[in-house]
């Protein structure tokens, strides 16, 4: 049995931030200029309050920033309520193979930590990138079957966290194993809990458990140090162990946030594609009056995840491709509004959805769909999307991203702080002192 | 598919303190006792001190006392340093048929709760009494084949205490499925911990989770409705479903609590009837200079859990049911002591030890064993354990637990505290304010 644990902590104590390619730190600048739009989207959300009230009962010192909000939490329950508000519109960031979202709550870690712990800008996006890299490379599929039930951000979050908030406390190799052993063996998320706020809670809790594992290993409180392999640890757990030597093959060649992609529409990732012929459909002068009935081939991952119909709530449209389907050929848009009760009652809405058929292809990939409508003339109308818009294939451009920010964030900074926060996003890197974040996006 | 997570959260909303039997009522009471044994025997680890030390730079108010030392936490933090506390001198209690510790961490949360919500005595033990029911009822073994990778303590942990919590906030029947689903989904803790302190922040951390999914299902933060039954969900996660209806089957008939026993020896418990055996051979004049060799034949699931050898800390040595034999011949005694450095380390203990022999038989109970010794004089002595003491067959007296609990906290406390909080403990159920033991167990 290879010491793969011990061996990955050796590989994140060495890593430098020099070590980083221009190409993976644009990627990380990428990363958060989408997590800040999503966070700032989501922190006036319900879901995002109902957290606060709790938690404010029982919260510490004043450390860090809560994204939106006047108050601050102590460290670890700002981590919760931040990757909460980034999660909770379902438009945060998505590694283009793992289908998971790697950066949001690994950044909310980070941004609790800068307000106690100094850290440069630069320092936070190494740490970010790596982070990132454990949370991807033991998802791989190479590594082990994972059971479906577990969701991939979740389980691989807390270990990611932990990795990162390791990385900026310059704990020893040995307590960078601790610290990957105790959030290891605190990660869970279940995919059960889609359509209620506990699924964004996921990411919250395994930001949490990721920040307190590398504090308490800080500490010196151990933990095993052979999470990863060992026959009653992470991936014996989780699902069945395939090759673990895999999670730290090609090391440093390059970084897995390369491949991370930022979505155009806020909902499930595997349901763009869809979405995007419709968009494409109603672009070309369809509109749904004239619709008759509605097929999408997708592949069958999108069935399994999002095969919802009939939703009552926005976190229930957000599982449902029939219900993006029918939006974008009623509105010509998919945004945040597209997901409220008037838009997921709306009768043109719900008449395109009820009828939609989902048919299965195996031989799709995710990205992947077809939108056939039949009109009330008796027309057919096809549109096949390759590679979703959003994919590694039509990234969205950095000028998009700028404009996702800007609209996610105009209900809750004015706009000169959204001017400030791109400009600190872009040159985030050359920050001296990377709790100005947190200090830019207080309201 | 049966709603049996909603129905389940229907019962336990519909139990009432009066339902409980005398019988039930007294092993609850006697749960405690061994509870806060274990605990304030445990507080002044050094894991308890370097969980302590981590959390106190992030905690909240100090609403909630910390067993055995002069200062408060926040409520959740309590919790988890509490359930470190009785968890890691591996004395606390064992379910009979499931081989897990329900009652520590459920008591911790609840005892955490009883410094910010007013409830009786008797209300704090029904609470206490349905948490472990839930605890019990999801882990059997017709429920699920569950993976033996995951700690079973830890994995049911949060949804008892969030079950015994729910109880006394009066959380409604949705709420309480909500607050279910959200413990549940924090759900995690590996086995792989064995040896290290996290094996301790296991039952620490599922007192936090569950409390913490309580505290948020009353301010409405919704959960999964079906998260047991569900595709996605607990059941599906950790194991393979069996028959989910049986969680549900015969409540109320009894109670699991009185299913509870108690350690005599702090280690895992699956080594106790060796560690009786060799005892018994100590009680009958044998002495360890006598002995060249010893055998010992024991069920398949001590030698997988307990078949360490060469242990360098107590941690460790609490999983070698060799080291327990060792000491015991060595010391006629097993307790506390027994883990230190100076008996792992002590030459006629580590001889024994090293030469020590395990026997797998398929046949034997879990509490059942035999131990051969081979003398220098050349006869051979059997000692066969058909029920090791502490078990249901030959528990321990209530004076025992009285003794046990004195024991342990006769370096933490006073003997008028002692005398006080056993006094409070053994009439716990006519107590008007359950917080009232907080306040006796600070030092």
């Amino acid at each position: 049995m290879t010491a793969i644990t011990r061996h990955l902590a050796q590989l994140l104590t060495r890593s430098s931030p020099s070590d980083l390619p221009a190409v993976a730190v644009h990627a990380a600048r990428r990363s958060i200029v989408n997590w800040m739009g999503a966070a700032l989207g989501g922190c006036r959300d319900e879901a995002v309050q109902r957290a606060l009230a709790t938690v404010s009962e029982f919260s510490g010192p004043p450390q860090s920033t809560v994204i939106g909000h006047p108050q601050r939490l102590d460290m670890l329950n700002a981590a919760l309520v931040n990757a909460i508000s980034s999660n909770i519109l379902d438009f945060d960031d998505t590694h283009a193979h793992m289908i998971l979202h790697p950066v949001s709550l690994i950044a909310c870690a980070l941004l609790a930590l800068s307000e106690t712990r100094r850290m440069t800008g630069c320092e936070f996006l190494h740490a970010l990138t790596l982070g990132v890299e454990v949370e991807v490379r033991v998802r791989n599929p190479r590594v082990a079957d994972y059971n479906f039930a577990w969701s991939p951000t979740a389980t691989v979050g807390a270990m990611g966290a932990a990795a990162a908030c390791g990385r900026v406390l310059a704990l020893s190799e040995q307590q960078t194993a601790w610290a990957l052993g105790i959030a290891a063996t605190q990660a869970g998320g279940l995919r059960e809990t889609g359509g209620s706020m506990s699924k964004a809670f996921n990411p919250g809790h395994a930001a949490r458990c990721g920040l307190t594992a590398a504090l308490l290993a800080a500490k010196g409180f151990t933990g095993s140090e052979t999470v990863l392999e060992g026959p009653k640890g992470y991936i014996a757990a989780f699902g069945q162990a395939k090759n673990v030597d895999a999670i730290i093959e090609g090391w440093g060649e390059s970084y897995q946030i390369e491949l991370n992609t930022f979505k155009p529409f806020p909902c499930g990732i595997v349901g763009h594609a869809a979405t995007d012929a419709c968009l494409e459909l109603y672009r070309e002068g369809v509109r749904s009056d004239a619709v008759e009935s509605m097929q999408l081939t997708v592949h069958p991952v999108t069935v399994k995840m999002m095969g919802r119909n009939a939703p009552t709530s926005a976190l229930d449209a957000k599982l449902s491709v029939r219900h993006t389907a029918a939006a974008a050929l009623v509105f010509g848009t998919v945004g945040v509004k597209q997901f409220d009760l008037a838009c997921i009652n709306d009768a043109e809405v719900t008449r395109l959805r009820e009828q939609a058929l989902l048919v299965i292809d195996e031989r799709f990939r995710t990205d992947e769909a077809e939108a056939q409508l039949t009109l009330r003339d008796g027309r057919v109308l096809m549109k096949h999307i390759d590679h979703a818009v959003g994919g590694l294939e039509r990234p969205i451009t950095d000028a998009g991203l700028e404009s996702k920010l800007k609209g996610l964030a105009e209900d809750v900074l004015s706009n000169a702080q959204i001017a400030t926060l791109i400009e600190l996003l872009w040159t985030f890197d050359k920050l001296e002192d990377a709790s100005a974040l947190a200090r830019a996006v207080r309201n």
